[in-house]
């Protein structure tokens, strides 16, 4: 029997690699025998509008599918959109699932973090209830590294290289500027509740770099006053030092560092806090009591999307990981998220598995207290094992005229550029 | 007769480069016969306080070198320390050239831009009026791009691949979730009166890219209810704004943008004004009055330092310039500074030249009115031409665990960091 469609999508903040795990889904399809991968246009807000691409009009070759494992950010557009709790509104699953019908999709994947995890939760229950056919699977992406169950997400090596790097680069420059005269600078790293990418910070202590001085996760409750005689102890030792922070840490009773400060922060539709100015904050606070020379560094969107500083090892996960979501449906899985496991440390290995959606979606993976040394001010060498596996490798950018090429879907109003020359 | 020692020194703020020019000038000081090269700490600031170093001692062996020339942020430490006028304070200068006779110095070579031509031009008068026998040479250097007769600066190079690579992962991240859900993102870019990095970010626009929306050079008179205004009609038109600013815009009354915030700028001790903070301001402005998502962006002191992104034909150049000094010196002249020319610009070629420093020091170049268009919010295609050629190639970092390896003068406080693990 000839086989129907699978129908992928992408949700929630994209990263390095989300595309090498769409292009993962798209090959394995092909290779298995299914018809046709439709691809939602803005994840499932833009699908309920029939906003769907058939994919083989965008990647005609083999050379497409790399420069898409190359490409940042959601190739397909993303949304973070909440499905309702079946029972409080049924319309929007029946309009779901009579355009899955429609499009005779047979499976159903899901790229995304813990939001998206929650939305394959929630077909697959559908589908339960109403004994619908097709099969829905999720495929980890976060650079948060914050999905339970599995030993790590895909696109969160990448941005810990990334991180790595430019710590690394920052504090070469600030070291360059230390005579007669002291310098703070801090870094402030994305990560709402989960501090994995924060932590990542410190594989910049190497041979050649002494790190960070100080890394503040928002698992430990922060202490501003502590924080500024820490780097005032460590201004009487050295010139130049430089605190890694959260944009998410909290103050003992439980604000966030930047909702001190004056601007207003606002909501997503998940009700999570638009964080910003945490390191401008604490860089304000360090120059005022202590008077030496600050900067504060945020490193923004570009953690996320710094694709020209993958990891090998990254991509190759994300690719490998896509692929097994159409595998596991393939042989009859469904309500099931794709994981990694972590066969080996040394020589790092892994291996896809897959695993209930409903342990997952949901559950955010903190770092464990004892990967935080005593002081709450770094991170320890188990912790630095942990991640370091998982930036390895270099997945060479495609250059064109001295740019990393990507893999477009549309030039919106390219025209409209073009005749603005 | 047996040569003397060759003397070098980095100021001002570092680039991705600046180390491939001191590597140059290593190397063509052994290769011409000099005896040793010392390495000033810190500048001319460092070295007054007998602060240098033998490079020998640091550069054992040719990887060595390749590392160096890998290695972002001034190696041996900058300063931004001012002579005084000759006639104000002799003593200074007897200093100088007391310790320069002490190491038998015979070439001074000093890396940096505008205020460190201001060092060569002086030290070369007071040797014309004492008679002294040391040569000054001086070797451009400057993300700016500022400085006059050469016909663009090592480090430009490699900032502006930097900045055109991230603005390009920049669109492509904010593009992602542009489904009914209009967003803006402003991206501040360094460069105080001459708007070169920022015009760089417009090499994004290519065949995968539609570039920025808006650039804004500090050479045009920023509009504050103009440029809203421009946003606001382009989101009549499309979902996704991207603007691209100066740090050093000002508005007509000659203010600069981001003395409208609320934070104090302070003043480095060149009287120029500490920037930050443009993006965030406007990014209020346009969330304030238009109501749509905003993000700020700020490179930072990233596009400075990331030689993980450096352009090949950067890193070459800026050696071949250091290498120049010490050939420009050797051969006799003094009071100069090493200037690039373009040879050819399809294909690009470039030779090195030596001129006058008097003409060179404190003349502050900028984009030519005719490179802007005429709204004063695009460069025009002329410009990308010219910057074109100088972001192209790539120097793989040297990867070591995951992570680029730089060359490191000393491990400042590393014992104190080991025992903290």
């Amino acid at each position: 029997m000839k086989k129907g469609n699978v129908l992928v999508g992408q949700s929630g903040g994209p990263t390095a690699v989300i595309n090498s795990s769409l292009a993962g889904v798209f090959k394995t399809a092909m290779e298995r025998g299914y018809n046709k991968v439709y691809g939602m246009r803005y994840g499932i807000q833009g699908f309920m509008d029939e906003q769907y691409i058939d994919m083989s009009d965008h990647i005609k070759n083999e050379l497409d599918l790399e420069l898409l494992k190359r490409t940042p950010s959601a190739f397909l557009g993303t949304c973070r959109y909440k499905l309702p709790e079946i029972h409080e509104n049924k319309e929007v699953y029946e309009r779901i699932f009579e355009l899955l019908d429609k499009l005779d999709i047979e499976v159903f994947v899901y790229i995304g973090g813990n939001d998206s995890m929650d939305t394959i939760r929630k077909l697959f229950d559908y589908s339960l209830l109403t004994g619908a056919k097709q099969k829905f699977v999720g495929c980890p992406k976060t650079i948060d590294n914050d999905l339970a169950i599995t030993d790590h997400t895909p696109g969160f090596g990448s941005a810990a290289k990334y991180i790595a790097t430019s710590t690394k680069e920052i504090i070469r420059d600030a070291m360059g500027f230390s005579y007669k005269k002291k310098n703070v600078t801090i870094v402030e790293i994305m990560g709402r509740n989960a501090g994995w990418l924060t932590g990542a910070a410190g594989l910049s202590r190497s041979e050649d770099c002494e790190g960070p001085d100080l890394i503040y996760l928002p698992e430990v409750p922060f202490n501003i006053q502590g924080f500024v005689g820490k780097v005032k102890e460590l201004l009487e030792k050295k010139d130049v030092v430089v605190a890694v922070v959260s944009e998410g840490i909290k103050t003992e009773e439980g604000k966030y560092v930047c909702e001190y400060t004056a601007g207003s922060n606002t909501r997503d539709a998940f009700g999570h806090i638009q964080m910003t100015g945490t390191a401008s904050y604490l860089a304000n606070v360090i120059q005022g009591e202590l008077g030496c020379k600050t900067r504060a560094v945020e490193l923004s969107t570009l953690q996320r999307a710094a694709s020209h500083l993958a990891s090998k090892i990254d991509v190759d996960e994300a690719y490998n990981v896509g692929g097994a979501t159409v595998k596991a449906a393939d042989e009859g899985s469904s309500g099931v998220m794709v994981v990694i496991d972590r066969v080996s440390d040394d020589p790092y290995q892994s291996a896809t598995g897959v695993y209930d959606v409903h342990r997952i979606a949901n559950d955010e993976k903190v770092v464990p207290r004892k990967w935080i040394n005593k002081n709450g001010d770094y991170v320890t060498e188990e912790f630095l094992d942990y991640v370091r596996p998982l930036i390895q490798g270099h997945y060479s950018p495609m250059m064109v005229e001295g740019l990393p090429r990507h893999l477009n879907l549309s030039m919106h109003n390219y025209d409209w550029i073009s005749s603005k020359k």
